[in-house]
């Protein structure tokens, strides 16, 4: 018996490998390689010492729920803080509106699960999160691209596609957004933009599901805490489903994230939580919640806000070294990512190929796009290499971008 | 905005609380209530100083990647680590077939997505665990019961079953089976019938999904290790995709487990897997690797069937004493449960609010049925509660079984 696709379901035949994902398994294969691929945080922010004391003390064998099974919506101290998270976010919150993830991941899963049929229309922003994108075709689910301007998503494309796809017959049932340093192009909604997207949101009758697990990383040059104001803050309608994460303020490998959305939609997340893994991880729940309740997560932010910018700095300083007026990008305002554009002439797939020859890796722009477009960019990491290696990756990229400049010229030369 | 169910999927209409994690939010909400209705594992069982030691070392910052994201597959030592551990079982396999699941639960959960469409028929024993039958439900799958028999599923009722389906032009890609301690009967598949269950679906093109939690927990007295072999032992065909778990025999808090499918198969488990949570916890499955290394799970398995057998004896001991000739059941062979059978005209889920408002919870046994069976049957898990408390538990049983008596008497007064 050789082969299954007889076995397969739609959604099993459909499924296609990540793009960040591919290249983590290239970068594990070389250990030499530089990679600017996944958005992995630097575990040098990591709080080890004081993890390690919490589990020490947990794994004491005084409390038998620790390494027991657990309530769906999670720990329950755990979803306590959350409300104070919240809080201090601006977004009021209840108990019932909460359930924790199992990274947010498993959030955007869940969201597409309950509200997507196959064929259902997702509106999603031109680039948008390759995660969510994988999410979203995994319940085969059609995504609608949307433009994006210097503020983030184009308001007037964004009504305008939503009216030609319910005139088209389909039904449009949310926009998902990452409003704060977008994975993959660092942008930010603007502040009176997120005012009128709810407000179009409720117009139209549509939710948005905000995700947003980069909201503290701001780079504090460019960028204030009040910019990143979630929308959810002002819901007053009970439309956004919001998304978040400690992945990135405390570790990933503790795969602990939430969701907080209208109290019947969280319920129907749980349930479907329930089919899907039971409960988050008992002791990575209740590291993080003793990490906030010591105060650890409030000394993450500065601390993360300051490392990331150097991180962008390097990056940027790289860059314009290696390829100078060769590359352009949006300027960053928080987050991990660099959104570089080569020259109309350059395929950044192919000059991915000609990268991973030189020992360097990023993501091809085109995983980020659902319309086709993005081939000329690359996304470009800089959260983990440290500098001297972020250095040393502009150089092996020039100089793969030279190879491909010596080989397009002779291709010209070879068709003259 | 108050009505969330237009924004609903087709599956978000359709899932259901599951009856244990239900009856999981009455015990939490009332303390001193006797549960025998979710089967947790006992945590004294639980190797807490090892790792306490365990996790202390791992966070001690040397390795940066145990809190990191990790690959979809899973953590690689864990990968080698399994390989050995299914050798011990008698299954041979390669890494190329084997995914790290954030529980068993998870494992389900990808089967069902990257088999089944909605409609499509998964051929489940009657009765069946219920997480498996909320990940066939959420996907939309029909489930289609198949009869039991004392050595585990009926083959003449499972062919005529599968006749029947086809006949009627339904899709029917797999069987769902609990060989060993079925959850929620005890029961285990014979030596003989695994074989010959092997070649039924050969013959009839049929995958079997081997669900094995319970494998390392026989009864001494009853079973030996050599009864509780695989199907996926002798599976020369590839038909098989197996699910075991480290929930029972370490801890359900660290989450996680494995499936073993056919390479083609692995490999969509895998991107399913991506969009569903990126990865397991890092630091779980170190431990998990960690405690497999130091020898600490293979110390585990006397260890856990001894104690299980005490706890087994101590509610068949208590329902003897309290219930005598009310109840029967066939004896379990392994595991956590009892499946006992009241009098017909005893309804299991009336008694249940009787046991509630006298202290005591269990599962009744419609919410195994997929057939709407089960009415006279409740589920009652002897793994947790000290054998005291099962005694105590089993009192309380039977203080509700004498009200619903006295209360139907009364009623038959009444109708005379």
């Amino acid at each position: 018996m050789t082969n299954y696709e007889r076995f397969l379901s739609r959604a099993g035949v459909a499924m296609q490998a990540s793009a960040i994902r591919k290249m983590g398994t290239i970068a594990a294969q070389s250990p030499d390689i530089i990679s600017f691929a996944p958005g992995y945080p630097a575990p040098e922010t990591f709080p080890w010492d004081e993890f390690r004391d919490i589990a020490g003390r947990l794994l004491d064998g005084r409390d038998a729920n620790v390494l027991q099974y657990g309530p769906t919506r999670g720990y329950p101290p755990l979803v306590d803080a959350l409300l104070g998270l919240l809080e201090d976010r601006g977004v009021r919150t209840r108990r019932e509106e909460l359930v924790v993830t199992t990274g947010s991941q498993q959030g955007l899963d869940l969201v597409a699960r309950v509200l997507l049929d196959p064929g259902d229309v997702v509106l999603v922003e031109l680039p948008t999160y390759t995660g969510a994108i994988t999410a979203f075709r995994n319940v085969l689910a059609t995504m609608v691209g949307v433009r994006q301007e210097a503020d983030g998503v184009d308001l007037d494309d964004l009504d305008r596609v939503l009216r030609d796809q319910r005139t088209a017959g389909r039904r449009v049932r949310c926009l998902y957004v990452v409003p704060n340093f977008q994975n993959p192009t660092g942008l930010l909604i603007g502040r009176e933009k997120r005012r009128r997207l709810l407000e179009w949101a409720e117009s139209r009758d549509v939710l948005i599901i905000e995700d947003d697990p980069y909201g503290e990383l701001f780079f504090e040059d460019v960028t204030s805490a009040a910019d990143t104001r979630p929308i959810k803050t002002d819901d007053e309608d009970d439309r956004v489903v919001y998304l978040s994460t400690f992945s990135k303020t405390l570790a990933p490998g503790l795969r602990v994230a939430w969701v907080s959305a209208p109290a019947p939609l969280a319920e129907k997340l749980e349930l479907a939580k329930q089919a899907v893994d039971l409960c988050t991880g008992g002791l990575d729940q209740r590291i993080v919640h003793e990490a906030i309740a010591r105060g650890v997560l409030a000394t993450q932010g500065p601390k993360l806000r300051a490392f990331y910018r150097k991180q962008r700095d390097a990056m940027i300083g790289a860059l314009t070294r290696s390829l100078g007026a060769q590359v352009r990008w949006p300027p960053p305002r928080g987050g991990f990512f660099l959104w570089v554009s080569f020259p109309d002439h350059i395929d950044a797939e192919r000059l991915l190929d000609r990268a991973i020859a030189h020992g360097v890796i990023y993501v091809a722009g085109s995983a980020f796009f659902v319309n086709g477009a993005g081939r000329t960019i690359a996304r470009l990491s800089f959260s983990l290499p440290p500098p001297a290696r972020i250095a040393e990756g502009g150089e092996r990229l020039a100089a793969a971008f030279r190879d491909e400049l010596a080989v397009e010229e002779s291709g010209a030369k070879v068709a003259r």
